[in-house]
């Protein structure tokens, strides 16, 4: 039981506004929930009809017998509000709206349909919709919607689907059905006046039934929500697959800082749904490559692919996708060669891709021993056997396939290129996983080793992110003033808070200026200090390489005329003296607020580059240590980090501690934060150091 | 008819060793051609037999009574030569040759196969394979293959498909016969022992019945050959699309420059074949979807997409893909949004994408109506229409797409997921391209706007490009020593080729150095010389940012101390004294020789980071300055040559010039260049200019 069980499994079905018409919305429900036998009671309500078929039909809500759990309404929109009235009145649990014409027209439909939600809210119902397709409870023959998927097979099986499109969402729920998998749960949020998608998902990922979840979002309301579902799926062990469009959703804010500007583009919601192990599909064929590979493999235990073939450029094509996903695909060991050699012809290749060549067509032992041999080698944690055409040997290798599934213990899935009906049904049906290619097939394979990683990964950080969040509730932090805040002022909140900063002076004077560079060091910077002039560069207030006290004065006095050249109006603070940083790797640490999901964190490589190939890297913040050591690993030149021609590797774990102290600093601050910018952080073999800020307070 | 015309389309067919068991590989291409009926003469030639079926069956090849255009030979190999010599004493005129065990078997086959090359040349003979599924062209039945795809239907149709694998390529006309695309041709070249995959794609290009070529690459041996064969077919308006597994073909090779190990991953046959047209696809799903697009639509004439959907969400996964591949997705005039306003309800969305709702199932007018008006909008130059399900509406929506595809010239396809079956045949029969998603549907259409938008920059281009290959053959290059060339040998050839270097002194003391130094102005970086240390970096051999005589004395003082600790043995050239380079743009432009593609030339972006993005493209040597503008555009971070906050835009003009100049330099050197990189380049709104270079001649 949870606490939309009345919506997803009720004992009986109120329908106001039955039609006797089963080709019209009002009257599809009830020809599939007999068409589906469902077993509860089914009360359908509309004055004109005594009865609809053998049921008896009722005048109006009151006259039900009892307080139906569930009940649908197929009304026009402005009578939608009144009819949720006289079911609250008739303490009715759950309510869905078919009706459109609500929010999604416009002003006059937001006021209709608060209208209903706050009339449902009062009566203490739930409300899934308006203006959706309603839902199926498969295993329960539950048909409360009028979607086209209802009309054909709709068997129940251990995946559930939640949609917020109402197409979209039938279109891929008949792609499942076209492959045999089977959904436990179709559901469409519609415009989500009370039950949104996390709602839903939740309630669907609660029915131990449910092995997998899936979902097709549009618009995502709940951040954190979201995340919090994801973490509990996570420890249920339950993976959850979703497409999501409209990559531009945030994109257009304005923002001072480069972590503001770099947050659109979708990547906030990648990297905040990344921590939390949710897998995310490109679009509809995608996801269902996923979904199918869970529900029929157990999960990879490593990232090393076994790949057995009959052609060498599928083997080829499918190593070169591995690669790309950052699978491996392991060197056989000697004893797993030798066993090949045993197994395939003089004319294959017992290396992985292992080409076994099409000499199993008369022999197929072959292919069954050399799967075989290269799932039981110990750097192999996952097979995929490519195929093509057989047509006229699917019983042959239907039954391989079925022995190797009852042998192994590894998860495997077939790649079967025009593959024939007979050969992905009988696959399928037995709870095999079988891809359209070799591209599609890695990608899947990857979706899994990915999940696995990230479910071992948050396990194995647990305790980390346990004192994380006791240390947060532990910290007072002292925020300085309201926006732009001064350099100095941003400098000791950030050293207060475990953030270092490179020597910094701020001088008012030019002798000021090189009795600080005298004591700082050569060489040094000079910059312009003014929390008016956030971007330093633009009025030429940066001075670097500065080697004697000569050039000091003279940099002090140029800076001080550019900035009354170009911002006569700032505040001037005086300038800011550095020790010039050494020649590290260069990053941006920031943090921002996010409109979906708060505050999140942000690592990008490369200094003045970061804008150029936006490589930069989100979470929710705050993050553990480990946590931010895998922000670095997904940066695409992560290997700036490394050993380089002219550099050791740098101390990632300084760097690692500095991206998690900026998050648990961000965290602490409440919505005091606006924005924060450490641009660059200089990271070399000695640590890692801010060089330059800007932060702005609400 | 066409230097192949005797093997492709053969008047009479020799079988040696044909069998007159039908499942077997020596058997089946006479059922085959008994099948298709083939209108040639057909000669099997076994001893074993007098007759097959109705066939008369020679014992030996000099009884055949004429001489055959072509023989197919399914023997052992060892046999094979043999065979062939008796075949060219009848004066055969063309050979495929099925048997393996040639090259792919090893040293011993690699013998046997020089073998029958060299009987089948000295004979004068055409030889396909060996170790090759042989070729179907089904226009005039010729069935000479033993392999699988000949099994079922074989209707001809406009598309020509040659395939270096077997087993693949198969599968891959497998798919497209699903899909009802008609192959022409259908050549499997196997170890490709005298006819290529070039070769055999220019005769299939060459029948006028085909209008596009589909190719899978696993090896290519002749890039140039592809090259020029590519802008035959450009000229012929043909266009090529090739799948080639293999991304890392050449990047094991140790390279002394950037440029050179740049170069292995794939790149430089993306860059290559890029220049000439031809369209790449990702997998073999890919490969069909582009191939169904040429085969059905116009080309586009821009970059425009019109997209009708049925589901808001559909539109807006299309919209962004549309973006990631640089397709625009233009605002509709007014005067379109008025004439959509009419035809679609008030609740669908008038804008591109356009919305039409579920509505046109009752109203199919509506449907037409939306994607004639959203086709005929001036900024629109292609139609994607989004639908899904309809099993019930397919002879509505066939008829509607019939009728647009009458009335309007623009091209459109339609993508169309989880469609019944009956509306893929019908729309396909029509010639109208039907994808199977959202992403493929702009995938495709990407593919025909970037043909298109290539077509038209080749034929604009045509006029430079001959006028730099007339001044190419007038340039006598006179190439320095061999090696790794000194600095100042090196940047007097640059200079003497139109190649601006950063203003330099090469100096042999430290009073040298202060003396260049007052020359040129301070600042001044000072870097070792020698042909010893090509990475001056690696033995501490720069100094950046000197800004006074003391500084350079110093300086040139721990360059030699340096050099002498690091590289004790190697021969110094003294110091490089260059006036310090403002702050542009950083780029890398060099020069490498490819295994397979000769000289080509690379354009990168970032100075160091080139390293870390890889951001690099690369074309065949020459290139005109048109051509060099695309590379640029090609770059991921191409944005950071345009106005940033800091500077302003480069002379773009300056740096194609320097590209097109540098590449004409590499094509006129002939064999001589190995390598060359001027890293960085630096690019400002004054010009562009190699602040440093390595020179490396054979």
């Amino acid at each position: 039981m949870n606490e939309l069980s009345f919506l997803l499994a009720p004992r009986s079905i109120a329908i106001v506004g039955a039609s006797e018409d089963f080709s019209k919305v009002n009257g599809r429900p009830l020809k599939y929930l007999l068409a589906k036998h469902y077993a509860g009671a089914i009360y359908p309500v509309n004055p004109k009809y005594q009865r609809i078929g053998a049921l008896h039909c009722y005048p109006t809500v009151a006259a039900i017998p009892e307080a139906p759990d569930l009940a649908i309404v197929a009304l026009p929109a402005p009578l939608v509000a009144q009819a949720i009235a006289d079911l609250g009145r008739r303490r009715t649990k759950s309510v869905i709206v078919f009706s459109s014409g609500f929010a999604e027209i416009g002003e006059q439909g937001r006021r209709l349909e608060q209208e209903v939600i706050s009339v449902a809210s009062s009566a203490g119902i739930r409300l899934c919709g308006p203006n959706c397709l309603g839902l199926i409870n498969a295993f329960d023959g539950v048909m409360a919607t009028f979607g086209q998927f209802a009309e054909g097979e709709t068997p129940p099986g251990p995946v559930g689907f939640v949609t917020q499109s109402g197409a979209f969402g039938t279109a891929i729920a008949a792609l499942a059905r076209r492959r045999g998998i089977g959904l436990g749960y179709f559901i469409n949020t519609g415009n989500e006046g009370d039950v949104d998608f996390v709602a839903a998902m939740r309630a669907v990922l609660a029915d131990p039934r449910i092995t997998v979840g899936a979902g097709y979002v549009e618009g995502l309301k709940d951040g954190p929500g979201l995340i919090a579902l994801a973490e509990e799926a996570l420890a249920a062990g339950k993976p959850l697959v979703i497409t999501k469009v409209g990559k531009t959703i945030s994109g257009a804010r304005a923002a001072l800082s480069h972590t503001g500007s770099l947050a659109g583009a979708d990547s906030v919601f990648e990297g905040a749904i990344r921590s939390a192990g949710i897998i995310r599909a490109r679009n509809e064929e995608h996801m269902l490559d996923i979904v199918e590979a869970l529900a029929g493999c157990p999960l990879p235990q490593g990232r090393g692919v076994g790949i057995v073939t009959q052609s060498g450029g599928a083997g080829v094509l499918m190593a070169d996708r591995a690669e790309e996903l950052a699978l491996a695909v392991p060197v056989l060991s000697d004893a797993t060669q030798r066993k090949l050699r045993e197994a395939i012809p003089a004319f294959g290749v017992a290396a992985n891709p292992v080409d076994v060549t099409g000499q199993f067509v008369a022999e197929p032992r072959l292919l069954h021993d050399a799967i075989k041999a290269t799932l039981y080698d110990p750097e192999v944690h996952v097979g995929i056997v490519w195929l093509q055409l057989m047509d006229a040997y699917v019983d042959t290798l239907v039954g391989i396939f079925e022995s190797l599934k009852a042998e192994c213990a590894k998860p495997f899935v077939v790649s079967w290129v025009a593959a024939p009906e007979a050969g992905l049904g009988a696959l399928r049906r037995r709870g095999i996983p079988v891809l359209r290619g070799a591209e599609p097939a890695i990608d899947a394979v990857a979706a899994l080793a990915n999940y696995a990683e990230d479910q071992r990964f948050w396990q194995a950080d647990g305790k980390a992110r346990k004192a994380l969040r006791e240390t947060e509730a532990k910290r007072h932090v002292a925020a300085p003033a309201s926006g732009v805040v001064s350099g100095p002022a941003a400098m000791k909140w950030l050293n207060d808070n475990d953030i270092v900063t490179i020597p910094t002076r701020y001088v008012r004077s030019a002798e000021e200026a090189t009795v600080a560079a005298a004591e700082l060091g050569f060489p040094v910077a000079l910059k312009i200090e003014s929390q008016d002039i956030p971007h330093k560069t633009e009025v030429d207030g940066v001075r670097l390489h500065i080697t004697d006290i000569a050039a000091v004065r003279q940099a002090y006095a140029e800076l001080a005329r550019n900035a009354q050249i170009h911002c006569p109006e700032a505040r001037l603070g005086g300038v800011a003296l550095q020790r010039m940083a050494g020649a590290g790797a260069e990053l941006v640490i920031g943090l921002k607020r996010d409109p979906v999901f708060g505050l999140v964190v942000m690592v990008g490589l490369g200094g003045i580059h970061v804008e150029v190939y936006k490589d930069v890297v989100f979470r929710l913040a705050p993050v553990t240590q480990a946590q931010a050591g895998r922000m670095l690993d997904e940066l695409r030149g992560r290997a700036v980090l490394n050993d380089t021609r002219n550099r050791t590797a740098v101390d990632r774990s300084a760097l690692e501690r500095l991206i998690s102290n900026v998050s648990a600093l961000g965290a602490a601050s409440g919505n005091r934060l606006r924005e924060l910018d450490l641009n660059p952080v200089v990271a070399d073999a000695t640590g890692a150091i801010a060089v330059d800020w800007l932060l702005v307070m609400d």
